[in-house]
């Protein structure tokens, strides 16, 4: 078997020595193995956002590649680690909702186990690494070609975070909150866009930090430089942003900042 | 053809969606690339810095390297793409000036070519990320051994940043700024010392952000600790320095602050 | 034969251009090295830190990794530069200390040797890049395959850190400091404590920045939330933590702020 490829998304910060220890375990086990990384900044436990880094990036890579993501913070209870097969693609994460971004993307996965036996079993399994005991071993085993059975059974579903879709005739507020900044500070929130309708802005305002903007826009392009903004962005969900400027800074916004979607006015009956 | 070598410079930083996008793109297109951050921290659409970065470190890599290098404040407007070849290097770059660093340690190059067509076509191309859409599938044509003719046309000329080389009976006032800020806090300026003569120091001084530096200094060395100092720098630029401190931090300088390099005496007749 | 694996350990900052100037010499003289980050942001300067991060994630790696590390406050004085070989794995390092916590825990290394020589020799060899010019074709070197004895002569020993290791029946003070902060914020030191007796926690207290804490514990558990505690970590280190909360920031601290372990009470005769 060729060299496989391996991502990884972690909330450890890159310069510790957790992501290393991961790095050295799969190369004693999967040796060529290629690694990338892709983020370790995710918020601490911050679950969506991991979801969020893992669904926006894992499409671009090349079919066969393992993505090993772990926000983790049920190490230590009965939370289940699981391997998730995609459209040839392979995760390996604990079965917290992190997979939930990928499978919103593609609903058909093609198989769910859970991981309970890797071979050979680690000196000692901390109670508190599991990344490193466990997720990466697992990984190995996926990169030489190993069969999903040997780590453990099929599993029916997995934990999905909650996601939270308004509908044009549906609730009168919402509550989400951001789950990711972007490099130029747009928030992107839980909330999802894709049956609003944007040619109807005054149906809907969204309120943040004591702001409140009225109308979803279509495009950043619409609104004077400095105009605080609120639309669907590319990525289908509502952004929160400042035209050529940076909302997180000027919000003083983050993972975790509560963002309420109100519908202004009634739909014409 | 054996797999190749990509350098990565950009102002995206590490740990965002972009980079692994531009990855994923790249072993999806060039399986076993081996990819090298050179740094994903220059400061946001900082020509100068990125066109420093990539001239200090692409000399250091074997021939056949691509770097791909990515500072676009002009993404979306009609500034080129370009591949540029210097000594059997390739740069893949937007033509804005990114490549100005190279080209003059080795004015020498061996070809320019738009980057006009790649192919296959990604299945959308985005306004704002050219560097996975457009440049990265570039870059992997040419890891692949392709004619960088198949990417668009041959070009004469390439848009280059104004440096500026103050010569020894020039002006008696030269404006510059600060490019780059190293490990130690020492500021790197975008004014040339080449052609002076740091044993005739008292003939200049340097100011910025309100402080004036008498003389320049051939070495670090010749002032008591906590000195501000200026000298002609190994890279053969003005630099600014506090002997055994930090210029940075003691100035609060960093990319972008002014510097002025001033005749203070009349050059003996 | 098969090209290696390099782990690197520095103070440089991941994203200047030091850093990638040794990956490319490295690739230049080794083509098909496998580079692996370990860290970049070892304190400036932090020899200890240095050194434990090396110990921490080394034994992760296959036989055969050659590991470059660079914390080198005396770059251009005489100290020496060293290949330690320990358990098949290659160290290659300025002779300052920091393959101290290796030989601490694994202390029957294979053979010391000088740097001298490396063959090309670099163009030119900077007085303040020994990372660059001489570390990483050594590395190199020993990637390829080749005799450490081609880089200089076998030597008998290595400069090591001073480890304070507390005796039951000891000194009653002994003073130490923070060499590490982890993810969690827990501050590691350099205070050992295997001979120590958490059964009896009550001889002891730990004292910094001006807190006491009364007794060391075993684990994280045993107090409430928010409890300033200190224990005997799973490194063999003293360490300070706040249960469920980060001691780094709620004290200020971090390499380098001093600690004390006190012996509060004289042991039963």
């Amino acid at each position: 078997v060729a060299a496989g490829i391996l991502t990884l998304t972690t909330d450890f910060g890159a310069d510790g020595t957790y992501v290393a220890a991961i790095k050295g375990v799969v190369l004693s086990r999967a040796p060529g193995t290629q690694i990338i990384d892709v983020s370790h900044s995710i918020a601490p436990q911050n679950i969506a956002e991991g979801s969020f880094v893992l669904a926006e990036v894992a499409e671009y890579f090349p079919q066969g590649t393992v993505h090993l993501a772990v926000v983790d913070p049920g190490v230590g209870t009965d939370r289940r680690l699981i391997v998730v097969r995609v459209r040839d693609h392979w995760f390996v994460v604990p079965d917290n909702g992190l997979i939930s971004g990928i499978l919103r993307r593609d609903s058909h996965h093609s198989g769910i186990w859970e991981i309970r036996y890797v071979d050979p079993l680690p000196s000692g399994i901390s109670w508190t690494f599991h990344g490193r005991d466990l997720l990466a071993p697992a990984a190995a085993h996926l990169l030489l070609g190993g069969d999903p059975l040997d780590l453990g059974p099929a599993l029916d579903k997995v934990v999905r975070l909650e996601e939270i879709e308004p509908k044009p005739d549906g609730d009168a507020l919402l509550g989400g909150e951001v789950i990711f900044v972007d490099r130029f500070g747009n928030l992107i929130t839980n909330l999802l866009g894709a049956s609003l309708d944007p040619a109807a802005p005054a149906d809907w305002s969204v309120e943040l930090l004591g702001r409140s903007i009225d109308g979803l826009n279509s495009t950043y392009a619409e609104r004077p430089p400095g105009t605080l903004v609120a639309l669907i962005g590319s990525s289908g969900r509502l952004e929160v942003a400042v035209v050529n400027g940076n909302a997180a800074e000027s919000l003083q916004a983050g993972p975790g900042t509560s963002v309420m979607l109100r519908r202004s006015r009634r739909k014409a009956p």
